[in-house]
């Protein structure tokens, strides 16, 4: 608890985002090649993740693993030889789980092929479709209004065939067998905030908690394709996860730098939700609040109802909030290494907080004498005491054993770190005891 | 459920209105023949009505059943002949519940007989006197400023004599023995608003009710004289009414076309409570809330401590807050066709809500794959899907079996009539179960 | 009850302010002759005081009891003969509980032995040193700024020895064991405001309560030192308060003129709240609310978590937010006979409505019939029931057994004491029984 105050410098902001450098070319998808590069490249940042293989075809509750995906190439071409768009130049210009194609089409025949954006007309969209076999370019509009009459050669170079899903999983043990579920996705080609910046600080956090000497709880995390990959890992772990899981988040969106954002879990109260109010409460005042109905990612499937994880995301601009989500223009430009620092302090403190969220009551009937302790001013006048006194008079207060530190520190209008050091303190006094500890 | 769109229309207005017309000339009093002569009517409407009658002087609770007053005429006259006011002309001239009297008095000793509105001066005021002998006139304001000094003649042709006090009732069996419980009276006379728009909504209920093929409540449908009434119903149904009453609601002020109102029960909570507020949030946004502070009618007793049934007030101008209120001033041009139509929706609305007031579950753990039930579009793109989409997700994300569906629209923010057509879409797709059903 | 509205006139504020005369000069520590001097005066006031004595070094939870302070006499002189204070002229010019000192010192070697108020420079302030030996002077920041160069003689003629802390209690008792608890403190010298309207309120309550007929509840009035003696108090009865209290109140800053506020107890919800609320919001709307973490009294001890005492403050000018608090400014003119009887009121009126605090039940199913009683008017027309008849209606359909007399009053908008002597005529009239009374 004492780290509390170390926060992440730009160093750190500086790394992510060198990361997100590497990663930002390959082209994932919810299986395939793209995923596993993915992983392997965070299986050297973290040794302890395991990888793990799921055959085309296995049922998950409602879903079945798809056919995995393979991309080599894909471009449009006018009979005229000028190339429209090709893959080479950026992995969006293909629509996800293209099936493959080679043929010469009218213009008007390709009409449904192609997805571009009016009102951006700079940038390219990102399509998918996972689930019917279907094909199309994607190229910004204004490119798209360039294109002649004529006949045009379409290629896609894919292959959609049985193959598996994987994701990785880390699990870091600590001194409790109570968990905290991080998941964060890894099958967005080519896009930063939403999604690269979620897995990056995720390694980050997980590469930090390795570092502790002690956790009181034990950390599982998750690098998953979205969607799929979560019903995949509940379907093989739900039972563990209700049994097991303290709180939980969804990592991404976490490298922009405007302002930070939250949504609830699908009931509002869990643990997960009070920290992560209470943290952007004092770390990010006039944060956005969202309600579940705004959710999108896998806390659909987290919170869904039978499944009732306690699980909500922290974020910086929320998927489908900021103009250039799902967009090209989502780019290593709109994340920057001072976005994902914030990102991470965030997740880190939420971390920090649940680490240090524990019960404390007092161990003397009324208010103990601080003064003979030094913790109070002797000479007693109006103002007399300052801020530090208290606060710990305060801390005192609200120890009766019904209040864990978030609502501690919420009863007395402070940071939880400020109120678990005081709380501290007074346990290094005598004066307050651990419940249960 | 599916009839939830299906609402009335002009015609069904004007028929309601076409009843009130037959009906407003009846002197109706707590007992008599204009009781009588109105439930008749109503019978030949809704022929399973029974006709029950009570004798003066039972006992019920704290009350007792009062004589029967029968009225036959009256009027009173200057000594030149002027003739004041005659019950002929209009039946509010007599004060409700009047002795006999037939003698002459100077215009001094009639003032505690007279009755009128300085302040509308062109109204005529409605008065009784049920629980002292009395006799009284009421009269325009205006016309009372015209009454000459001299010797005035009062004749009252009445009789009040041991007889009985009658009520109708209809109930409608449903598939199950829970009920919902619905009470309008037929006490008052010549007067549109409070009192006949709520027993010609009640009848026009009741015949829509009837030619459903199938109802998941019964129906219980009362017409009584209010308070004495409603004592008498209650002390002989107490415990039944206890017992099995799910919801259930006072039918009056039904009928004008100003704002609509709503009158919580005593405790404010209860389904009748949330089905009303939740069908006037959508369908009149901007109605009047009154607390069960502002009570007037006949949910004075059935929420009285120890009844305390959950009933409570849907109107369109509630009793006491409109002018023409207990005047000859609401009369059958305040009350149109359009504004019974109105009425008549909201109530039945509340019915329709109710009906289709079931807890779902979920039967498949995580989001379902709407995809291949061709419920979720299959390219997918950021926007691509629309409100359809998020309803039907929405309405799965809260299924969980806690939610009844009032609670359900509620917490999606829509109206319960269009999450039920989404649930039991849904339960077409073997995506919910109905909890108990 | 019907004692409710007579309330104290001007001639016991009077009355009040004058024994604060007797008592302002009295220099009281929380130990010591002046504490036994302030004792013995209220005991002549209330004969069945009990006072108690507590030898130095007596143990009490955290605490001990700390030795008696004796002050004779003391003073600040320049060798040039001018005599700068003189504990002879002002009690607050000795800072309190001070070790004895006679010597010579030069300005500077003085200096963190003077207490002044640069912003309040007419002002002395009140300092005191109760758990470290100390010695010191406070004087007015004007004359401070006269003090010349030079060598200074100070001295303090005092004593600390083991001895003594002593405390008054008054049990009055009741019909029944449940307790009402009022502290108030007798340890701060020459101050008006905080404290001696805390103790002068205290006893003229106690004298009235004396006076009464019969009480419902038992009355336990202490008046001790401020901390110290609450803690000492509480070691010895904690078990029996627990076991006994419904409400209580510290009683302090109760003479000026300003507005009215409220300390709320730790958890904000006691039955001492709730009174003190209800009475604030009619008697004095617009008063300030002050949450738990503006304590600054013997609340601190007696919610203290493992105590939790239902205790909450109403004041006039809160400890700590009055310009004059801890100074020579609160004095007797800043308290006044009408502040002290505005203050009086206050807390009368809480403990007449906890008093009349009872659960009332309809002894009737349904309404009664009000009119047979000559509760109701018998010729029935709009408006023709007035304030009075409401008021008896709306009392009847809150007396459910479920709410007290502050939640009825609280449903129905009325001042408790008009909603207790509704009840009362309405179990007169056979229509309310007590619950379990």
């Amino acid at each position: 608890m004492n780290s509390l105050n170390v926060h992440p410098d730009a160093r750190l902001g500086q790394q992510m985002h060198d990361w997100m450098k590497d990663l930002f070319p390959i082209c994932r998808s919810i299986t395939g090649p793209g995923v596993r590069e993915t992983l392997a490249y965070f299986r050297r940042l973290i040794p302890a993740m395991k990888i793990h293989a799921v055959p085309s075809g296995t049922p998950a509750f409602d879903w079945t693993v798809p056919d995995e995906w393979l991309i080599r190439g894909g471009f449009l071409e006018h009979e005229d030889g000028t190339r429209i768009v090709d893959f080479a130049d950026h992995n969006l210009h293909v629509v996800g789980y293209s099936e493959p194609v080679d043929g010469w089409f009218a213009l008007k025949e390709l009409e449904p092929h192609l997805y571009s954006l009016p009102e951006q007309p700079d940038a390219i969209p990102y399509v998918t479709s996972y689930y019917r076999r279907h094909w199309g370019f994607c190229l910004p509009h204004r490119k798209r209004q360039t294109m002649k009459p004529g006949r045009y050669r379409a290629v896609i170079d894919s292959t959609l065939a049985p193959g598996e899903l994987n994701y990785g999983e880390i699990v870091i043990p600590g001194q409790s067998d109570r968990e905290i579920f991080l998941s964060t996705y890894i099958c967005h080609p080519s896009m930063a905030n939403n999604e690269l910046s979620g897995p990056v600080v995720a390694a980050a956090l997980a590469q930090w908690l390795m570092t502790l000497k002690e956790r009181r709880y034990t950390y599982r995390i998750v690098f998953i394709p979205e969607t799929i990959g979560a019903i995949v890992y509940l379907s093989k772990h739900l039972a563990h996860l209700k049994a097991k899981t303290d709180a939980g988040f969804v990592l991404t969106c976490l490298g922009d730098e405007r302002t930070f954002s939250y949504l609830s879990s699908r009931l509002d109260n869990t643990l997960a939700d009070r920290v992560a109010r209470h943290v952007l409460d004092h770390l990010a005042p006039g944060y956005r609040k969202y309600s579940y109905l705004a959710r999108g990612s896998d806390e659909r499937q987290y919170c869904a109802p039978g499944v009732d994880l306690p699980v909500c995301l922290v974020m910086r601009s929320m998927f489908g909030e900021y103009p250039e989500y799902h967009t090209s223009l989502d780019n290593l430009d709109f994340v920057t290494p001072d976005g994902l620092a914030g990102g991470y302090k965030a997740l880190r403190t939420c971390i920090e907080v649940l680490e240090a969220n524990r019960v404390y009551r007092a161990t003397v009937i009324g208010e103990p004498q601080l003064g003979k302790r030094n913790l109070y001013p002797n000479v007693s006048r109006h103002g007399s005491y300052g801020e530090d006194t208290r606060l710990l008079k305060d801390t005192l207060a609200y120890c009766d054993g019904k209040h864990d530190l978030i609502a501690l520190a919420g009863r007395i209008g402070r940071p939880a770190w400020v109120v678990a050091e005081a709380c501290e303190r007074l346990r290094a006094a005598g004066l307050l005891a651990i419940d249960g500890g």
